[in-house]
């Protein structure tokens, strides 16, 4: 606290990111970063990018990222004019919420979902109601039929898992013509139908990517919003009133060569999606509630054992997952895939603490 | 337009960054780069992150780039906590007039500075007021003693590269023990007293520097506020409702090794201040008056010459200087100090385009 702080700044409940330990070697389940490398080729793309460091580092990045986003654009099939790039996807769903989910009627989101959410709407004071997931954890798309101001959530949602079909996504966009849709896709790749091929029909959908979770990248800070140019456009006025270079030039380079090479990201995706099935079928034999994942973790409960406590004595043994101490989710672990060897050592844990 | 768009999205008059021409060897004399390269330390720095690439890119940066802090902090004769690293100078001023810089009175600034400035304002919805430079284009500290919320210029100054010394920057902040006192010193590097030496005696203050500049890395978006624990709090508290991760792990590790090589740093800088002392006489030699510049560009009007008509020319010849538009600042150049190859270009083609 200080007479030198604004009034936001007092009354701001920063998010907290999921612990990045300090040890030589953790089993890290607690971020869902992806256990396998980037394409090989993203290194090639850096190493060519420094090559002529003179010309390079020093200048300024392209501000647009063209070349960045027409490479994505043509990826999914859209035009570069509907595709913004942030430094990564919280920098891209904060702007959003500035740009196009401030308005008069309050924002819509689940109880349960990806909490920097409610802080973004503290930073840019957004009125916001949350709506509760059903009994099974899943969105239920007739309960956003009251008036609102813009909607977002991600699909499959965060820290469930649970995805709806393309079908539900296009039911709620289409029944919300007058507010701005955010379907938040961070997890798409590993078993979701991502919606951008509705964005063509629904100038009031919008929808979030990030290379983080897919592509192997987070350690570069890139992310998406793909949607009508209008919308977009809206994006690019507050970023160009808040930074205009947001990507460096090395993320530039690197992401660009991470969506070249398509086989590697379907191979990996592949083998996360195979590691899900087999982690989720071991939790459920050892007496786990796993709620059924489309993204590259689960959500699991054990009926027998507090979860915070299981958290901390997996945390003993520098196995990290992530627990939330929020109402209804507070008895569930969030367990990011890692590898076969990284599940098999979390599941040996598991196994010596629960017969104790 | 869209019916989409925020209230304040349909306010925002955007920042305006200098041209990125896609040339293969423009003269590039528009945005203040360092014509020289960043320290071959960096590019050591970047081959080793990435030579275990699996552990590195897949993974989060730390979201608090301490070891970067901690190196800066160093160098600065700082604590980390009195150290705040964004994306770039431009962000950790976005984040600066939000959290420190709005308040019920108005922000002052000069009328001639950096043109971000208001754009930020309007972004948060700032009050302030343009204090005039006076007819030698200085920043004159007896005009800010009027009540306010805020007070922030660069020092040196852009465009002008006019520096006041420390002695009128400490004036200033004890004159305002209620106001937060922002001197953005991207420029200080190139012959200005920085004001990093008040900040143990003044709580107020807060000094923003940048790597863009004297470090040779405006390719990879790193910038840094510096000051009392209880600012660099604030800072922290708004950027952790934003973004976590705004530094990517190739920019810490780059900007980090840059400052563990202060040899070349100072060399660097050396050699751009003589390029200016070498390009200031030259320009004075074929009639400019040129501003007494403090910075890695000068401020520069001929009078016989019409200052955008100049720019234009100059262009067609693919060298590329800075013009602004603006009332009292729009009969000058600003230059940015090149090699000195590329100023013998630039004073070429000037005294083919002054004859004529």
């Amino acid at each position: 606290m200080s007479r030198y702080w604004s009034d936001i700044v007092h009354r701001l409940t920063p998010y907290v990111p999921g612990e990045q330990p300090a040890l030589a070697h953790p089993v890290k389940l607690n971020t869902n970063e992806n256990p396998y490398p980037p394409s090989p080729a993203v290194l090639t793309a850096i190493r060519n990018e420094l090559g002529d460091a003179a010309e390079s580092l020093r200048r300024y990045p392209d501000p647009t990222a063209r070349t960045l986003r027409e490479t994505v654009a043509a990826h999914h099939g859209l035009a570069v004019e509907q595709v913004f790039a942030g430094n990564g996807s919280d920098e891209v769903l904060a702007m959003t919420f500035l740009a196009l989910l401030k308005h008069d009627r309050p924002l819509l989101f689940p109880d349960i979902t990806y909490s920097f959410y409610p802080t973004y709407a503290q930073l840019y004071e957004i009125d916001y109601r949350t709506v509760p997931l059903d009994d099974a954890f899943k969105v239920r798309i007739a309960d956003y039929a009251v008036p609102n101001g813009g909607i977002v959530f991600p699909n499959p949602n965060a820290p469930t898992g649970h995805a709806l079909p393309l079908a539900d996504i296009e039911k709620l966009v289409a029944a919300n013509p007058d507010s701005v849709v955010v379907i938040d896709e961070a997890y798409v790749d590993f078993g979701a139908q991502s919606a951008i091929s509705l964005i063509a029909r629904y100038p009031n959908l919008l929808v979030v990517h990030t290379v983080s979770k897919s592509r192997s990248l987070a350690g570069m800070r890139v992310g998406f919003a793909f949607g009508d140019a209008a919308l977009i456009d809206a994006l690019v006025r507050v970023k160009d009133s808040f930074n205009s270079y947001p990507l460096d030039r090395v993320a530039q380079v690197a992401v660009t060569a991470a969506y070249n090479d398509d086989a590697w990201f379907r191979d990996t995706c592949a083998k996360v999606i195979a590691g899900r099935e087999r982690l989720s079928a071991a939790l459920t034999a050892l007496g786990f509630d796993v709620v059924p994942s489309a993204a590259n973790f689960v959500f699991a409960r054990h009926a027998g054992h507090d979860a915070a406590t299981l958290a901390a004595k997996l945390r003993e043994r520098e196995i990290f997952v992530r627990h939330f101490r929020t109402p209804r989710a507070d008895q569930h672990l969030r367990i990011t895939i890692g590898t076969d060897a990284e599940c098999d050592t979390l599941l040996a844990a598991l196994r010596e603490l629960l017969n104790t």
